[in-house]
This record gives structure tokens, C-alpha cells and sequence, in this order.
């Protein structure tokens, strides 16, 4: 299944339950911070050496896989009211990140 | 292209800088918040209606699909970092909300 | 109360748990995260007129300061642990704003 | 100066501006998220040394104090929107935690 699918899916699960007006472009921002919240909530008192290991446990793997998906749910289900073409998007940004990080400078990751 | 030959674009980048050490579960969970926290500022003082037309504006329009670029970009980074499918954990989301949210019950929007 | 005081009692509340070890600065940073997100989760559903109520319900208004009450936890316990002055801190940012943001000039809010 | 002057403080600042029709409860549950955001980029790419370390670096400790002020301001304006007493609240919090969390329990924190 492609992305654009799984938008098309989600665009039909909402319909089937009229949350179309629930989901504006600010409220759909703020459910996905909610769920980049619960994510974080997922690690952050796990040791770097832990927080690498996590997905090796069965338990914990569904628990974050759970709550990777709300986020990338939410962030389709955005670019769908917005009308934004996300993989066009993120090839864009390399694009330019290609230009402002030029190859082989490491630490510069600090700046980005 | 599909979601997952923009992630391997994406592991390219961040391989060609030697990025990799920074790209801890951890620390990209964080770059993913502070790029939600950037697409929030772009509509945090928008009315309902000005957020709905603002993707009619070409400035705009280009901020948010900067800000929601950045945002799937460290979400895909982290599920590969994770090994993670998204697209198949997004599916598997919606299969369990069809079951938790039957269709036709509208407002239950505010519990889910 | 002070909030001096209450940041002393929630230290005390920490080092009786020996979580100091948990403590870290990324580790509460991401933890602050996570209550703003619950924070948003509260009120993203809500039209911007139930919003305005929601305070005057007397469950909503307990949910409200449960979650308002982690995330000033959270910022307490990282401002002690990184020994910061809030309140000097506040209050030289306000002294910055009024430089940045000369009085009566109102629709500027959109660019703060 | 105690919490809640610097909340008078920041009130009359917004009131001066004629801020308040943008200060609603989702706008500043979306400007806290975004400082929070900001918070995040800081201390994303630091390893758990250099993000003890970073107090000590003015420049870092000024950057810091900023978005900790900034976040503080929005939680302390939505507060007094919201008609929320923080310390208040604070407290009632810590007291519910201590039944949560009998002292001495250590690794718990990591279900807290």
C-alpha cells in the first residue's frame, strides 16, 4: 500500500464517522502534537542504551509501532485537508537540505 | 516515489554527513517534537477560518509544507533508525480503530 | 506557597524516589513534552467557544489543572536541575518583549 | 517577585497590545507546544553529558533561560485565562502523587 493510500483510507474512515468537522487544520495539529506527546512519554526515562534495545521487546515494539502510526495518521489526514503532497514535500526539503549541509561536515547536525 | 524510497533518500543524507551517532532513538523523538512545535506556530494565533485559507496563500502554503516536510522526514528517519514499516503500522491502526470507533457516532470524536 | 517553595517540595519528592538518575535535562525536556501533550489532547476536539467554557465544567476544569499542574511540575523540577531563576528569567523575557513588541500595535501578535 | 505578579505583569503586557482576542485557550495551548518545541531543539542533538554541561556555557544558559521563560510565560498567561491557580494546582498534584508513589520505589518512574 502507498501512502497516498493509506490518506485515501483514512479520509474514508473519518468520513464514515463525520468527524470532518473535528478535523480542521488546527485541531489536527494539536492531535498530533498529542501524539508526538504520548511518543515521547514512550522514552523518555529510558537510558540511551535502553531507548536503542526498545524494539527488540515485543511489548514495547507495539507499544511505540501504536504510536508512530497516530502520528503519521494525523499527519496524512492534515495534508489531506490541507492539500499538501507529502512525499513531494520531504523530496523538496532534501533538496535544500543537500544545499544547506553540504556532505562530510558532521557536527553541523548541531546547527540543523 | 514511494514512502520508503524517501526514507532510504533520507538514510543517505544523514549517512553522507555522518549523522548517524546523533540519530538515537532519543534524539530524533525530540527533532520530531521540535518540528511539530514549528508547524504549531504557524497556525497558534490563525482564526479557524484563517487556518482553513491559508494553504490559498503561496507564502503560507510554503512555511507549512516546509514545517510538515520536516516533521515526516524525522518520523521517517525514526522508523527506520526503529525498524519500523509505517505504512503497515498505520494500517494496523486504523484495523484497531474500526473496531474501537464503530461508524455513524459522531461526536465520540472527543474521546478518541 | 512560593514557587520556590513548591519547586523545593517536588525535589524532595524526586530524591525520595531516588529518580534523580532520571533527572536528566533531555530526559525532563521530553517529559514537559509529553504533559503538553496531554494538555493539547484536552482541548484539540473542543470548538474555540468550548474551549472558553470548559473551565466552568467541573470535570473538565479538574482534568485541566491535572495536566497544567504536570507540565509546571516538569519545568520546575528542569529549571532546578539546570538551576535556572524562572521567575528572573520571566520577567527579563518580558523586558525583551517590550523592546520587541512596542504597546498598540496589536495584529504583530502573529509574528511573536 | 511571586508568580503570580509576573502573571500581572504578562497580563498587562497582553492587555496593552490588545492581545487578548489571539490569547484564547487553543492559541496558547499551541504557543506553549511551540516553545516547548523550541525547548526541544537545544537540547536535541547534545549527549546526556553536554546537556548537564550546557549551564554552564553562557551562550547556551541564555538561549536556555529564554525558552524556559518563554514556556513559563505561555503556561502562566493561559492560567490566568483559564482562571487556573498553578501553585495551587501544583500542589494538589504532588499530594496525589505521593499516594501514587510510595517513596523508595526507585525504577517506577519509569511507569510515572
Amino acid at each position: 500500500m502507498t501512502l497516498e493510500e493509506l490518506s485515501a483510507r483514512q479520509r474514508a474512515f473519518a468520513d464514515a464517522r463525520a468527524w470532518g468537522p473535528f478535523h480542521t487544520p488546527k485541531n489536527l495539529v494539536m492531535a498530533l502534537t498529542g501524539e508526538v506527546g504520548e511518543l515521547n512519554e514512550l522514552f523518555q526515562w529510558l537510558t540511551p542504551e535502553e531507548a536503542e534495545a526498545a524494539p527488540t521487546d515485543p511489548d514495547a515494539r507495539a507499544r511505540i509501532e501504536d504510536e508512530m502510526a497516530d502520528v503519521l495518521l494525523y499527519l496524512i489526514r492534515l495534508a489531506d485537508v490541507l492539500d499538501v503532497d507529502l512525499i513531494a514535500a520531504g523530496n523538496a526539503k532534501i533538496d535544500r537540505n543537500e544545499t544547506r549541509f553540504p556532505p562530510g561536515v558532521g557536527r553541523t547536525a548541531l546547527e540543523h
